[in-house]
C-alpha cells in the first residue's frame, strides 16, 4: 500500500480560502485559475461564495458541492465550494457579511485539509480589523490554523519563502521593544527545530543547514555590541548542535543574505519581523511566499494583504497567490513522500 | 572667476588611505589603479608606505612626495606619498608598526582633502583593535574625519550608496537594545537635514526625496506594535516638512526596499543599523560605497574590512573599491558645482 500513500496527497486537489470579499483576494485566485497552464498549476478550488468572483474577474467560475468534484470542472472553470453568502460585493468596501464570509471559508477551507478532502490550504488575505469586529479573535490567520489544528503557536512557525531564500522570523508582529522579552530559549529551540523538520518535512531536504542570525549588529561583535549572542543564543545552539543540527551562527545579519551567502544555508532564522522580512520582501516582493511550518497540514499563503486600494480595478498580480499555490503543492508531494517514509 | 572654482575641485587627485598594511587595503588600491582606464576613474593617490604595496600586488607603484606630482605619474604607475615606514609587511598578521603607518596614512589624507591638495579622501579599511592599541580613540574612522575637520558626530552622518539604493542609519555600532534611548528628536532632525543637504551637495539632487522607516514593524501600525512612529517621529516630521522637506514615512521597513519602492525616493533613512544595512548588503554586497555626510571634504571608503584572511592571496574584490573611487570624484564635480552657487 505504499505507492497509494505517496501518490494520493498528491492527487488531492488544493483549498484556498477566498479572502475578505471587498478584497484583490477573488481577482488574484481567478487570474492564478487563468494561469493554471502556463503555470503549470494543479487543480485547486475556491472556498467562499461563487457569486463574490465576478465583481473581481471576468473568467468563468462554478460552484461545486464537494472537493471531490474539484478535478472534473478545473479545466473549464473555477471550481468554488460555497459556505456562505457574502452579499452585495463592492471591491474596496469591506463590510461585515464579506467579513464573516471570509471567516467561514477560512474555517472551511481548513477543514478541507484536515479532514483529507483537500492535499493543503492555501489562505486568501483578510483584513483583521473586519475580522476583529466579527468575532475573530487570533492574532492573525496562522494563529487561527493553529489551534484549529490543535497545535501550540510556540511550534506553529511562520516561513517566508522565495526562490532563493527562506527566512523564519523568531518574533513577528510585535512592538520591537517587546523583542528581547519574548526570545526565550523555549522559543528559539522550538522554532529551529520546526525549520529543521519543516524543511525536511516540506521540501525534501534530508539534512538541512540553518543559518542563526545575530540579535544585535555584526552579531554583538564578541559581546561589544550586546550579549545576547552569547548569553542567550550561545547555549541553545550549543545543545541543538549536541544533538545534530547543522546551524550556523549567529551571523550578523547585515552580511548573510547577498547571493553568495544565501547558498550557505537553506533557512536563515532571524530574531524579530524586520531583520527577516527585509531581505525576503527586498529580493522577491511579488513572489514570496507565507508557509506555516510544525501543523500537520500543508499551509501556504501569498504574502500580500487585501490591497483594498486597487480591489476590483483589475491592477493585482497573481504572482503571489501561483507561488503559493504551486508551493504548497510541491509541499505536499514532499510530505507525502516523508509521511509513507517516517509515518 | 566662477569658472576656475567650479573646474579645480574637479582636477584635484583623490587620496586613499592605504589602510592596514597587513589586510587587503594595498590590494584594492593596487587593482584600482590596474583597471583606471577600464573603470575610468579620475587620478588618484595612495597615502602609506609605496614599501607596504609588494607584497600585496606586483604592479607598478612609484613614491611622490606631494600630491601635484599625481597627475604626471598616474599613468604609468601608482603614486604614494610616504608618510611613514610599514616595516616588513606580512599579509594576514598585523603588528602595531603597521597600525601606527594606518593611522598616519589616515591622518595626512584627511589633510591634504581639508587643505585642498586632494579633491576627496578616500580611506582604506583599517583594523580597529589594531588602531585601538597605538592610542587611536576614536569609535571608527567616520568619528576621527569627522573631529579632524570640527564636525560634531551628529552632524557627520554615514550613507551606504549602491546603484539605485543610498541608506542612512540614525544609529550605527551599538547594541539593538541601547538603540531606543539613543534615538532623540535632536538626532533624528540632525540626520535627516544632513541627509538632504549632502544629497544637494555631493549627488547635485537639487529638491531630495527622503523616507524614513519605521521603528517597529509595520511602522507600528498605528499604534498597536509601538508608539516610536506616533510619539517621537511624528513630530519631527511635521516639524521638518513644514520647513519644506520631502519625505515619506515613517514607512514599514519591510516593504520600502523593492525595486519599485526604491524607485520613490533618492535616500532611505533608517532607525538602526540592520535595518539599513541588510537591505544595502543584500542587493549590493560588492559595490556598496560608503559616505559621510556633514563634512566639509569629501569621503567615501569601501565597504568592507581589512579581511586579513585573505591578505596577499590575490583573492580580493577592488570593485567597492573603484566604486568608492568613482563616487569620490562624481561628488567632488556636484560639490564643486554647489559651492560655486552657494559658497
Amino acid at each position: 500500500m505504499q505507492s497509494s500513500n505517496i501518490t494520493d496527497p498528491d492527487r488531492l486537489p488544493t483549498a484556498i480560502s477566498m479572502g475578505d470579499p471587498a478584497g484583490i483576494g477573488p481577482e488574484v485566485i481567478g487570474k492564478a485559475w487563468a494561469n493554471r497552464h502556463h503555470a503549470a498549476l494543479k487543480p485547486f478550488f475556491a472556498v467562499g461564495d461563487v457569486a463574490a468572483f465576478a465583481p473581481h474577474w471576468n473568467g468563468p467560475a462554478v460552484q461545486i458541492s464537494d472537493p471531490t468534484e474539484c478535478a472534473a470542472m478545473f479545466d473549464t472553470a473555477l471550481p468554488v465550494v460555497n459556505v456562505s453568502q457574502c452579499g452585495d460585493v463592492t471591491p474596496g468596501a469591506p463590510d461585515a457579511i464579506g467579513a464573516r464570509c471570509a471567516f467561514q471559508a477560512l474555517e472551511m477551507a481548513v477543514g478541507f485539509a484536515r479532514n483529507g478532502n483537500a492535499g493543503a490550504v492555501v489562505t486568501g488575505p483578510v483584513s483583521k480589523a473586519q475580522l476583529y469586529d466579527v468575532g475573530f479573535t487570533h492574532p492573525g490567520q496562522t494563529e487561527f490554523v493553529a489551534e484549529r489544528c490543535g497545535v501550540s503557536t510556540l511550534n506553529a512557525t511562520m516561513m517566508l519563502a522565495g526562490p532563493d531564500l527562506r527566512v523564519v522570523p523568531l518574533t513577528t508582529h510585535m512592538a520591537l521593544a517587546n523583542v528581547r522579552g519574548a526570545l526565550t530559549a523555549e522559543l528559539i529551540e522550538a522554532r529551529l527545530l520546526a525549520t529543521q523538520k519543516g524543511l525536511t518535512r516540506n521540501f525534501g531536504i534530508a539534512t538541512p543547514r540553518l543559518a542563526l542570525a545575530g540579535y544585535n549588529p555584526h552579531a554583538g561583535e564578541n559581546g561589544n555590541l550586546g550579549d545576547e549572542e552569547i548569553a542567550l543564543f550561545g547555549p541553545v545552539l550549543e545543545k541543538l548542535r549536541s544533538e545534530g543540527m547543522d546551524v550556523a551562527g549567529p551571523l550578523p545579519a547585515d552580511t548573510m543574505f547577498h547571493q553568495a551567502a544565501r547558498a550557505r544555508y537553506d533557512a536563515a532564522v532571524c530574531a524579530y519581523h524586520d531583520q527577516a522580512l527585509i531581505p525576503i520582501k527586498t529580493l522577491y516582493f511579488d513572489s514570496a511566499v507565507n508557509l506555516t511550518l510544525g501543523l500537520p497540514i500543508i499551509r501556504t499563503s501569498p504574502d500580500h494583504g487585501t490591497a483594498f486600494d486597487i480591489a476590483g480595478q483589475n491592477k493585482a498580480s497573481p504572482s503571489s497567490m501561483i507561488a503559493a499555490l504551486r508551493m504548497a503543492s510541491d509541499c505536499a508531494v514532499h510530505r507525502a513522500v516523508y509521511d509513507a517514509q517516517y509515518g
